[in-house]
């Protein structure tokens, strides 16, 4: 397996840090009814993103600021849903991003020593060592300090101005002089503060500006005209990938994607085609694992050393054990686990069962709520009907039986180790170790019905 | 949903015009059988391009010139189908594009007022918004209208030659003198010609020149030689593709995707990875449809707000309503509506059927002529059995109804609401409204057989 | 058919040719328990690539060098396999390039007249023609020749450095001067050596350099001592691909697929999305075939001319006749062989069986161990339960035959010509032509029964 991430070291050994999420934006060149910080990138939410670039065992506090109204809700639902420990605040109206952060004082409230980490909801490629820098910055004695990138094309991004004393302003594009507008340096949003003297600097933003709205980037001057000095951390062009459009989100869909495939190869997976491999932000690769053209991961998913994922398959919430063979064209739905050398072929559905060490279900076969002991074989087109049209029930299989193609077994039921189930069975009764069940009707055979059949058929198409 | 075009304007309010389909060229560089404008972008072939761009609303006369033989006739069916307003001329022999041109005047023959507009059939990609400029420009009083672009390798393109009266010659490359071939402006072919004098200046074309052919191009000379100023209408690199081999046709399919991919999320839907999806030239996706990675839209899809379509779907001549799911795995084929909030899952094929809302197919099942009421559940492996090996039946499933898995419903039949189809039967008489059927045989259990049939079909396989 | 390569000419004909493939390097980037040179491209692994390079039937010995222990041994075991005619040396520490070439000593004994090739096993893109121009420039009285090509960043490769006599040495970048770093020429590794002169060469290297290892390099310093002419022929930077890390397998992929997307569409078929289609190094493709997005084509496939293979589609092992329509979403396996003008549709998979002319299996089917003859029609769900636990075996239908959907046909078993199986049947025994088989259950109505059933389904749900 790829290792696991070093345990993050205590919050008390870094200066305290409060990170305030901003999550109030409308979005509204996303053309959606789902507010912007709840579309997704690698299978989890922009908010989620951004709450994880500095986790709760980082923080000393969480704010997530959210807009008012339905959409306000439904972000703050989300927040509390993905991260218990932060504060909720609402920003009644959209004045600006300076409102905005001053929305999160409350939450904020006696947190006067360290640092106030600002973070949009709508970047999801930063960094968390990029943050730690920032932070870094900030405890090393700025007052505020700023994320700067050079993107090839600045037209509307704001501008970082910097003198010899280090950030010196940061305007907006619309107010920008020729001059600012030429330098390459832009923000990218993200911002750490002085807590001690941001809600001081934050009560003397003004409106005066081409948009008339309290700006978060005006802390800046405010701090420089009070002598604290100001820095800037740089970062990639692709961390500082923001969401405004359905296009945008794409290019940060593919931005991430290509971040977690390379990281997959470098952990010793093959990815046969890795521009046609989709990963989620939680997606696990052991070595040796090989995938082929046209694999989604959906999120919640490991497979372990050496198991094969073959083309068009679509895995979710389930674990594949080492040597494993899956697809292609297999589903494997929530709550799946195929164990250690098992085989799940084409057009099978596996879902909230586990499958024994060797077990096979190789075609068209539907398994659901069930245990298949060791080195069974599930028979094509056999189906668990673990559904009577109002609850859902087990099937438990045992190792070493054979269920025969085209089979249904009706839950509950059980099938002992070794059990043969004959083809075309429909079994409603559980069936004993090394018993034979069958449950089908007898051959009969009309002959020359068929002929006659034919030609009467044939008449009747060809009948106006 | 996103707003469909403006109703076209009546031809009558613009100065008349008629438009020229070129489509005789034999395509010997595409390797093929199949004439060149039958070749497909977007799910439509060539030819409907060309006839798309400038639709039968706004033209007075169409014409579609073919080849002679056995290729131009399929084309010239092809071309009573896409366009029974359109006249077929046949060009007899290949004389080059003017040569062409001239075969279409007995069809044009009395159009003497206003435009005749020249398009060629392997330029799929060409705006009408473009073609709209370039008879614009024609009307104000241009002899003859150019249409130019500036490719970054000009090497085989004919050039345009411009002085300060405008456009003052077309030379095809291999005629061009070095000066001529330094002119960065080539020529992407389609030509708008004052209607008046087209006739008299195709007769004075002459083949003196490197092909031995008439050349549509010398038309720019000859009206300047009879002082008839000559414009040029700029577009796009993309939109002057030209297709001429199974590379240039991929290369066209990819920028009409691009285009369409790009339309498709302003217009307010969620591409996961738009770079695989595959759209048609008359997808229509609504507001907040999401869209995983690899599905394909064949043509004559409409998806209505809200509807989620997963990886590995395709989908052809269907209709998805508001809200529902469809995939991952799913085929829709035409004639497949699936209602509001209804669920289509992996494996399943829907054809010539319509699905009521909150239906559910969810696990390898066929539905085919079919009409699925509200609410009904069609178990896993159920298949309506539609064909007798000589005609087609319907299968009717009344609100409600559950459909047991690996049943078979062998049509004509109608299985009543709230009815219920045990699993694995095979159900050939009509079910009664909340009647339970039951078409399948008692269980027999061999105590031991299993045990006893392993060992003796191993020995069998050890046998030399 | 696309026209198979010319017949090799027989190698008397040219100088003798002994080829070395270098395959010992441990390859430790790729972080995989499989050894380099068994790694794929183009499913084929790269050690294959580097035999293809240089055929049997073009060269009078071939030896291919592996490293010690267990990789070695599978390296050895795989070469064997692949090319009975080699020979295997063991290069029995890693002591350099210079070292590997000199284990191959022995088994090159008695080839004195000729040139020695020698290519690395992971350079999976190198030309044949490229090896051929090496040759001759060896043949035509170069002591050493070497391969060069100029990659954008030429940053660790060796340099190649020319004065006016050819070739003057070769320096790695560890060991070379600014000026020599300066050098766009780079090493791709391949190198043809005057046979009678190599084992002298060989003797004389010495491990004083930035590794410590004998540098097989510097046997052009050493030829150029001797009086010997050196050369470079160039090749192109995709030729030169290297393969050391998955993330660089991953370009040779795609590299390769470039290659064979484009050759495939030259050679007439359209690739709707050459993108998404991926070939095997001896897939072959007939005239107007067409592919549809996303198809995966593993070893083995042929496919005639007219065919069309539909999206999501997987074929291994294969032959699809003239005018067949496979997919989508269809799966062919070794063995399956589809008849002209024959079907296979949706959640399919056909394995070591023969479809004939025009017979049809367009849902959820498995057809495996068969011979289904021409015009035959498999239903929907159709399943030949070929495996009895123990052993397979095979299932005969013939020509005209219907098999109704949902009916499992257990093998061995035979369906005479015409015959008719009826929906849902299981059968056991062989039925003759033109008769009717049934096997399955009377349906039993148990009215009102459905809707008694679903209450008490929600009391049970309902309660805790």
């Amino acid at each position: 397996m790829t290792s696991s991430p070093a345990a993050a070291s205590p919050a008390a050994a870094a200066p305290p840090m409060a990170v305030v999420v901003l999550a109030a934006g409308v979005g509204s060149r996303m053309r959606s009814a789902l507010p912007k910080p709840l579309h997704r990138v690698g299978g989890l939410p922009l908010l989620g993103h951004a709450l994880a670039a500095f986790p709760a065992a980082k923080a000393a506090r969480r704010v997530v600021v959210v807009g008012p109204g339905e959409a306000g809700a439904q972000v703050a639902a989300a927040a509390r849903a993905a991260a218990p420990d932060a504060a909720i605040a609402v920003q009644a109206a959209q004045r600006g991003t300076g409102d905005a952060l001053a929305s999160a004082l409350p939450a904020l409230a006696g947190f006067r020593e360290g640092t106030v980490l600002v973070v949009y909801a709508d970047t999801p490629l930063l960094k968390p060592q990029t943050l730690a820098a920032m932070a870094a910055a900030r405890a090393a004695g700025a007052g505020v300090v700023a994320l700067g990138f050079e993107p090839p094309e600045p037209g509307r991004y704001g501008r970082l101005v910097e003198d010899r004393a280090g950030l010196a302003r940061i305007v907006e594009a619309a107010d920008a002089t020729a001059d600012e507008l030429a330098t390459p340096l832009c923000n990218a949003g993200a911002m750490a503060v002085d807590a001690a003297r941001l809600p001081g600097w934050l009560g003397r933003l003004d409106a005066g500006n081409a948009q008339g709205e309290l700006y978060l980037t005006d802390l800046v001057g405010l701090a420089r005209a009070d002598g604290a000095p100001c820095a800037v951390v740089r970062c990639g062009v692709d961390e500082a990938t923001g969401v405004n459009s359905r296009a945008e989100l794409a290019a940060a869909e593919a931005a991430f994607q290509a971040r977690a495939r390379a990281a997959a190869m470098a952990g010793g997976a093959t990815l046969t085609a890795p521009e046609t491999v989709f990963l989620s932000h939680d997606t696990r690769l052991g070595r040796d694992v090989t995938v082929g053209p046209n694999v989604v991961f959906a999120p919640g998913v490991t497979v372990e050393d050496g198991a094969e994922i073959r083309a068009f398959s679509h895995l979710e919430g389930c674990v594949v054990r080492a040597g494993a063979i899956v697809g292609p064209f297999a589903r494997l739905r929530p709550g799946a686990e195929v164990g250690p050398g098992a085989h799940v072929g084409n057009f099978v559905e596996i879902k909230n069962a586990v499958l024994g060490e060797g077990a096979k279900a190789n075609h068209l076969a539907y398994v659901g709520d069930a245990t298949v002991g060791a080195g069974a074989n599930i028979g094509a087109g056999a189906i668990t009907c673990n559904y009577d049209g109002a609850n859902k029930h087990r099937t438990e299989i045992g190792a070493g039986a054979f269920i025969g193609s085209n089979s249904a077994l009706v839950a509950p039921v059980t099938i002992g180790a070794g059990a043969y189930v004959a083809s075309g069975s429909v079994v409603t009764r559980d069936v004993a170790a090394d018993a034979l069940a069958v449950a089908r009707a007898r051959q009969v055979d009309k002959p020359g019905l068929a002929a006659t059949l034919r030609a009467r058929l044939r008449r009747a198409a060809e009948r106006p």
